[in-house]
């Protein structure tokens, strides 16, 4: 057990609020998930490329098993010459899929600005490159809508809590947090993704933490198998790039999985539930 | 000499701007400072803290030969409940210490809804969390303010003059480059930086390198030796932090140099101008 | 599947030896198992400080399900007041333990000068700081023995291959490798252990690899959730240290774990080998 | 200043010895040169090829300025594939280099079974993948030479300068250290140098610091701009790589400087002398 000691972040932590979060997500117009109670699975495109490709993959991932459904519409490219996302067309269409199926959504924002096209979306995900953009976890604190954090590639574990914190302290309790690796001299992934944060973030915070595992390796046959450890070491819940054809992808191809082995993916992680961690809580000691 | 190759980044290369670009700051209410002509010393507060305070130091560095005036009103902390600086009247004094002193201001800059209250700052500062924050990128490229752009210390060298090529694909070609060390293993120095990339993007780039040596290291004694190897590799110019009392200084007082040491640095830096690095123009063969 | 290319090592990857290595230890003076067949589990201490430790480890390990003895003798520590191990007093316990248990035994060896008092040793462990330490790779390889190749912290997945070629191309195919994480900016735990690595390797090479649960994290909390994950996403063993107090253990305390959780960790991960992660082989395309 | 502190290790550090160590080389059947005392410039192949290569090498770098001639025998090559040196036989080159020539030289030393054999050799250099080889560490303690020790590119400072404190604790108080640079995510450079450790280093420890500026970065243009820096920020010698045709080189051609370049970089580093920075001894407070 980690030795409780004072953190630098108060809310996030767990002294604050021994018990594990429960963030409730849609509800409205589409169905009910509770992040921090039940694993919940993520699936869908990394860029939504056109309303087909988005209805489709929508009702695949949902018959496969997914509980949230994603769609990136604005994508911060780290160049200005790659294909930066339909931005609001491509937000309708993923509105359109959430009426399909009954998934609630989530897609990333990018700028305080882009709030008003984000009303129908359920979850606000702000990017690893925006995890230390203040100014815009500052304004998302002011909406009522569950954030889904992702750890910054280029940052500690304190400093994503401490994101987190700027969150709550702002006045939003609905933080989700995702883990998906870190920058580190390995070239042969993309990422390092030290699975063994999840365990110790469950002992330092009360929030839901779920695993990114597409976006780690960048490698698509290493999605499963970090799938099925994420969801045994710990992790609430996964997120899941899914395409109709990966090989054609317009952004990040190597690392989507397709419709069959997304299903393939879900139900693997799902017979391994009852056979996940169960971190203690250092507060309960159970 | 690096083989010239296509790079991701266009207008940010010597293929497409082969002679140094030189950026003309302030002239109007200000003296007028040519980044890339001459060397071009930054100086003063990492956060203005009082009227006093900002204008003392200004006067300080001024007489001590720095050509710019720097002061932080905008903070992006790490941690929510640390010191987020004075925002708005911080810029009021820093326009006062530029009345009194002549000296042309940079200020970071961490949301385009801030653009107004920077009319008077002479060049935008974009700090390393924000490098990657392309909304913000994009927003400022609307103006026409020259950018300070800081290297993101979780990001390589090709996606920092990526984002720079967000500034000038944009519409604004005025970008300053500023080299602070990236995250690594070591924990003896806060950030470790890499010199051999300013003349590494003196040949890669037109665009004007400065270094920033108080934030690299976070230990004021090594401030000097670093500002003397900066000039000496070709960094044309530098960013450092000066402060009345660095004891005291409410935000990153530990690299701090106080005024002494500041126009001690300033006369050793002058001294080896003459014998700074000159990187040979890959298409001048000079 | 990871597109099968030319490697620069050769002997330790799948086009030159397309079935899984099977790399036999034992069987002489001790039990017979073999790596690469069944999930193997070493458990032991991290250093043999007594008599009465090692034996009492040792019928405690055997007793809860371990297949390989672990105790180190000779332990390369970063500061040199720092205990060294017992030496070759150590190694004449490691012996007895393995006459009491009939396990076979695994320790690691610094320099080949020590051959000869590891002739009782049945499994040559090279440690972490001397995986480029060529010179004893091909000293190792010399000797009959298999050879436990830990993976530098400092050093790439590439790198970690290209050492297992030196001890292949030098004359000893038996290579059991070991991944324990690797040197990061990331200071919440003491290495950053990715374990997507695993079914990476498993698909490049044909060598058994193992996973170190307790060097990675450096937090014994994490072991049992590590071991578990490693053992889902397809590890071939797992090396957990054990102490019979962990919180006097002469060395490396904090992440040795105690009788009772090594028990409890065995348990756990063997119910999960039905759930083991398969990798495909590209050569078979199973 | 850094603040005095309580350091791990202890002969290294100026506790123990609060004056500069003055590291005398050579003297018997060479020139006598005093490291810690004047700048030293080590120059020559980074492996060497031939006879012809050597000598030729040997009266250009002598003729440049070099005062210690550097030649490769025995080269940990990270694939048992590459050039591994042309041992003994390279050894009596270096030998002849040095009758010719007067110089002291330095070859890097893999195992202490090759102790014989480097009798000749003034410096014994333990490179960087050996940095934590402690038992080569222990038996290089016991010969009465002076040893190079090389940074690894995987540890820290910390433990840079425990391993030299291997070295003095068992005996051999002359220890040169070596920095080269360490491994972090950036592509661009093969390793990121931190110069800031140079004055770092000369405020902790006695010993003398030099750098090799040939393979931090790993490109030959910037070994120039590198030295400079070196010399200026305090280092107290450099290691260059020297090849009469670097295209063609066997080994790290790319990165090695051609005689006439050399013979440039000693001039320039040598005007900068006078300019170099003095870091303040945290004892005497001069």
């Amino acid at each position: 057990m980690v030795i409780i000691k004072e953190t630098p972040y108060k809310m996030a932590g767990r002294m604050y609020h021994i018990e594990d979060s429960l963030i409730s997500v849609g509800g409205h117009n589409s169905e009910k998930v509770i992040f921090g109670e039940k694993f919940q699975i993520i699936g869908g495109p990394c860029t939504i490329e056109n309303r087909k490709q988005m209805l489709e993959t929508a009702k695949s991932v949902k018959a496969s098993g997914a509980t949230v459904l994603r769609g990136g519409a604005f994508k911060p490219r780290t160049s200005p010459y790659s294909f930066q996302g339909l931005g609001e067309e491509g937000l309708k269409y993923l509105s359109e899929a959430k009426a399909l199926t009954g998934l609630p959504t989530v897609s990333e924002i990018m700028d305080s600005s882009q709030l008003a096209m984000f009303e129908d979306v359920d979850i606000l995900q702000v990017g690893s490159k925006n995890m230390q953009n203040f100014s815009l976890l500052k304004a998302l604190a002011k909406s009522n809508k569950p954030i889904l954090l992702k750890h910054s590639f280029g940052c500690t574990l304190e400093e994503f809590l401490l994101s987190a914190e700027y969150i709550l302290a702002n006045g939003n309790p609905n933080v989700i947090l995702c883990e998906r690796g870190i920058r580190t001299f390995e070239t042969a992934t993309r990422f390092s993704l030290d699975l063994s944060l999840i365990p110790l973030i469950r002992e330092l915070s009360h929030l839901p933490i779920i695993v990114d595992p597409s976006h780690s390796s960048g490698i698509s046959s290493l999605v499963k198998p970090v799938s099925k450890a994420a969801t045994v070491i710990g992790a609430q819940g996964l997120m899941i790039e899914v395409h109709d054809n990966p090989c054609e992808a317009l952004c990040d191809g190597p690392q989507a999985v397709s419709y069959k082995d997304f299903e393939n993916i879900v139900k693997s992680c799902e017979e391994l539930l009852p056979f996940a961690h169960q971190t203690k809580n250092p507060f309960l000691g159970n």
